[in-house]
């Protein structure tokens, strides 16, 4: 049985490196500290907690929408999360803090942890229903390193400003979940699976997802920028952007589809599109009115999105994109991206440090960028810098969702066969549900249950 | 197609307005205030973070009751909120700042504008499920202007005390939506629709947003109490006046229902009476019994509301009141209301400035208030006003509530024809539920939409 | 009408008893502390509120995986946590405080009543569905008195380290469950009720509690925590305890059921298990590969229990465990317990103060602890404290709670009869659901009914 098999010894190998290398910091060593420990405590915890749920409640109802396959969306997406952290947690300690000996664990080492997971959890989208969790596994095996290693090229080497994870975030995730998507179901597109269609009743339970998500984007936004006006200025930004963008999608959606009525998987994603936009730019010293403009642009971006370009990709390149992780997370992040650059471009002159006054995530060289661009030659390269920081999130993530897609395709992973895809009795053991397939379906699921015990 | 054009225009001239009037803080002055500004962050973000949730996910989900009209409930709820919230910060610039010329942002602003846009969540509780979502933008686009100026009366005029908005919020928001719903359904009670009565599933996800709501309650009560023991006392208060509620729903619905049974809707309604009527009292120095009796009498007077005053106020007056608002915002609001000035009549005359303790969220007179009320005279004088305050609210409410209840007849907002309403499918396109509406109601529900088009 | 009748007298004497003992803190007194007090609502109230969630709720939908129990879970689950922490509270109040005179109300000491009515809470689960609510009402008033009187023996004579309430909450509650059960069951192993059955709907909201649960958990073990080190460490061990619970009871499902489906049963406890046992060590000084450990641990053992241990114990001693309390809190309680014991023994010895920096939930001894163990001798006898304390919760929670149990089998207290059980409409009168108990149930109902009015 592979999925207990490699999941066991993940935890074993963890285990093992935990009780190596890694330590909590010396409390003898610290005692003068302690009120400075309780403080970092205090600003930090409530912003981690409003994350976790996003994560595990608000994103794991927001895949619900698919009827028969609720279960497994909640629970492949908590699983995914704990492994890819437990991932990233090793991974980054192996990575920029073993020359230091010992690795001192804290809240702020877990966050960043969490933000790789989140890579993980929206590429997924790309290809829910029609993968096991041993694929996802995989996935998430294979992302958070590349994950890793482009963060570190984007913001450290390139200096990029993205304090809410646009770039590294969004944009990555959103083009390797494309590749793994293109390149594990090379064929082309699927025709529509019976079970693929959401109920109102499941439509429901996603949109309470999504209204989680909505009311804590703020903090997933803020929790990494410098305490006082930055962080303030990105709360606001983030409320503002997210504001417009719940309106717009209800213009646009009323616009685009007959008679006027929405489309709940428009309101479900346009209305978070404002949110993936402004990261990159939150925190800058930009007027308010730029956020609600971004909110609305990224939110009229998704919604067309959705209308025009998904099956445009679908006929075209054959690309399954399942829960449009290109609309809500590709499209806005551009658009961010670029709002991005041109915030640089043109901020007043007068105020220098003041869109740089965040913290990058990695504790990068923001004294540098700082230092090197009171001149308008510092300002216009920063702003080349984003671009290229775009460029560089898309063909990194494209090329390697690539190879991650084609390691999917070994038999020995099982994927589901198509007339068992988005059905949660394949993963779970539903007491009183065996009859829940049909007849003939037995057979055929125990077949596949038999191979992914191999 | 009413309603993207005036959500449009409305985002676009909100866009205009941000760009013309609004900016930040500028950093560049206030350097030296960022711990400060930090501080503020911290001491009122997770309040604000539990006030979005109960609005956005507590208060969607308690609409929810009604079987077919769940994503309309949770949808409109939301759009509500947002478009409120926007049109009031753009009041708010109007009227309060206008004078010195820009307007500069904050996260508090924010938050007054969050407590209008709840003035109309409550409001349209009243006519739920019979209302297009024009209309419903035309309540709050009445509403709101009406909200503000009624407050600014109640609160800096009068110098009413009420930290938690008993009087300003729920008591304004229950009669303006009792007038709305009174000038508009004026040909009398409706007969009960099929649709419109609650399945055991929809009733429990209604109980689960009254469990959130409840949750949260003391954040909405005590965020804008000086910070320290006024704040203390009202998170305390209000948990006491809720515990109180929830055990007396309980005994009153046990006792009212035939077999001891208990009522879905007491339980929704009744739990959350005692945070309504607290929040006038909430930060005063009365004694804990008297948060408790407080919350047990008004889920006593909720749940006889129920019982026996809706159906009455039905027959007698042809008053539709779908949500109960008039149980549970309309009566605990004015025992709330009536409380505030027991409290300060009854208050020890030693302590004088233990009760006026409070910022007024307007941030009105209140040095005035406590510096003239040293005496008796002072006192009752302020009892008074807390009466004035009440007859206020509700006066104006009524009034502006039936106008707007008249506009809403206009036959370009599209209300829903009798037989479509509570029914999602009239408003969203949902995959594959083409058929929900049996035979024959297509070209019905065709024509429908396309008046709303035109 | 008994129960109405209990609640209502209960709810006046709580009244009589606050107006006549307890108050706030006098403001005349306190003004120089006005920024203490903020500062402890700032450090405490989110906590609090987390916690909140935490057992309204996510505890309240964890229960609801009974499909047509869903609403009497959270009803039932709501009342009871709202008269536990009352009845707490009035305890509380009697013996701790009453030689003192004035009992002063403040944040903390609702805290302390919230955590006794968990136990309660937690109890409960072990005869769910098969008990009215006054019997419930029975459990919590005889379960509290004997919880404060078990927590003072083992925290404050005993002198046990236990900060997330492993020994004193969960084996307590637990035992206490198990022995209700066993008494009021008395003759043995019930058989499969066919609405004991979980479908694929009340499975899903289950899992959405177990995931909020698993979100907050943090929180409630770290609340009352020493700021600084001790809570930090108390957060991360938390979380990295429930990451591997969360991992590891997928491995241990996926082994143990065929075809190496999922149990959807060991995801929603299992993933628990980690928080209940890393209570008692958290704040200690142990390397984070101990909480990993822990986390597997307890994971591993409450799947195991679910599969092998409650058909045993249903078998062999005919003990009814409906949500499985002994393998989510009686397990893993032990094995936290046994590991705090080990965590005191093999801790280093040149940071003797390290892993007892914590405030005592009581605020009893700590000092005393502190200073009596500089030494080996110290070291080994804080271990059988440990060891003697778990033995104290057991044995005192079993005793009692077979006492409790055999109370309930009063006939007033109308247990209701075998065919009723696990059904809502026993208990609410739904709207328009009069036909769902089929024909012939509405004699047996109603005198079911009758019988509770006596």
């Amino acid at each position: 049985c592979l999925l207990p098999l490699f999941l066991g010894l993940f935890q074993g190998a963890l285990l093992l490196f935990f009780a190596l290398f890694v330590t909590y910091d010396e409390p003898s060593a610290q005692v003068e500290d302690a009120n400075l420990v309780a403080n970092q405590v205090y600003s930090t915890f409530p912003f981690f907690q409003d994350i976790q749920v996003m994560l595990v409640v608000g994103l794991g109802l927001l895949l619900t929408f698919l009827p028969r396959y609720g279960f497994s969306a909640l629970t492949h997406n908590f699983l995914l999360l704990n492994f890819s952290m437990q991932w990233a947690l090793v991974l980054q300690g192996l990575i920029h803090h073993f020359h230091h000996g010992q690795i001192h664990l804290d809240l702020h080492k877990l966050l960043i942890a969490e933000f790789a997971a989140v890579t993980v959890l929206i590429s997924v989208g790309a290809i829910l229903g029609r993968t096991s969790p041993c694929q996802l596994l995989v996935v998430a095996a294979c992302e958070i390193p590349v994950y890793l290693a482009s963060e570190w090229v984007i913001v450290s080497c390139l200096g990029v400003l993205d304090v809410g994870g646009t770039i590294t975030i969004h944009v990555f995730s959103c083009y390797f979940g494309l590749g793994v998507s293109k390149a594990l179901f090379w064929a082309g597109q699927k025709p529509l699976h019976p079970k693929e269609t959401p109920t109102p009743r499941s439509d429901l339970t996603s949109l309470v997802g999504m209204l989680i998500l909505w009311v804590f984007w703020p903090s997933f936004v803020a929790v990494l920028c410098q305490a006082g006006h930055a962080q303030h200025r990105a709360i606001l930004n983030t409320l503002l952007a997210m504001s417009a963008s719940a309106v717009t999608t209800v213009v646009a959606s009323s616009l685009l589809e007959r008679d006027g009525k929405l489309s709940p998987g428009h309101l479900q994603n346009g209305s978070l599109a404002g949110g993936v936009a402004i990261g990159a730019v939150a925190d800058m010293a930009m007027p308010p009115a730029a956020a609600l403009a971004l909110g609305s642009l990224s939110a009229t971006a998704c919604v067309l999105g959705f209308k025009f370009l998904t099956p445009l990709l679908g006929r075209k390149l054959g690309l399954q994109d399942q829960c449009g992780i290109h609309n809500l997370h590709g499209l806005p992040g551009i658009l961010g991206g670029a709002a991005s650059a041109v915030a640089i471009l043109v901020a007043p002159k007068d105020t220098p440090g003041s869109h740089f006054s965040q913290l990058s995530p990695a504790g990068g060289n923001a004294s540098e960028v700082v230092g090197e661009q009171q001149g308008d030659g510092g300002v216009s390269r920063q702003a080349l810098c984003q671009a290229a920081g775009l460029a560089v999130a898309i063909g990194v993530s494209l090329v390697a969702g690539l190879f991650t897609g084609a390691a999917l395709r070994l038999p020995c992973l099982a994927r589901p066969p198509e007339r068992l895809c988005f059905e949660d009795s394949l993963y779970f053991k539903f007491q009183g549900q065996d009859e829940s397939l049909g007849p003939g379906s037995t057979t055929e699921e125990e077949a596949m249950a038999m191979k992914e015990r191999v």
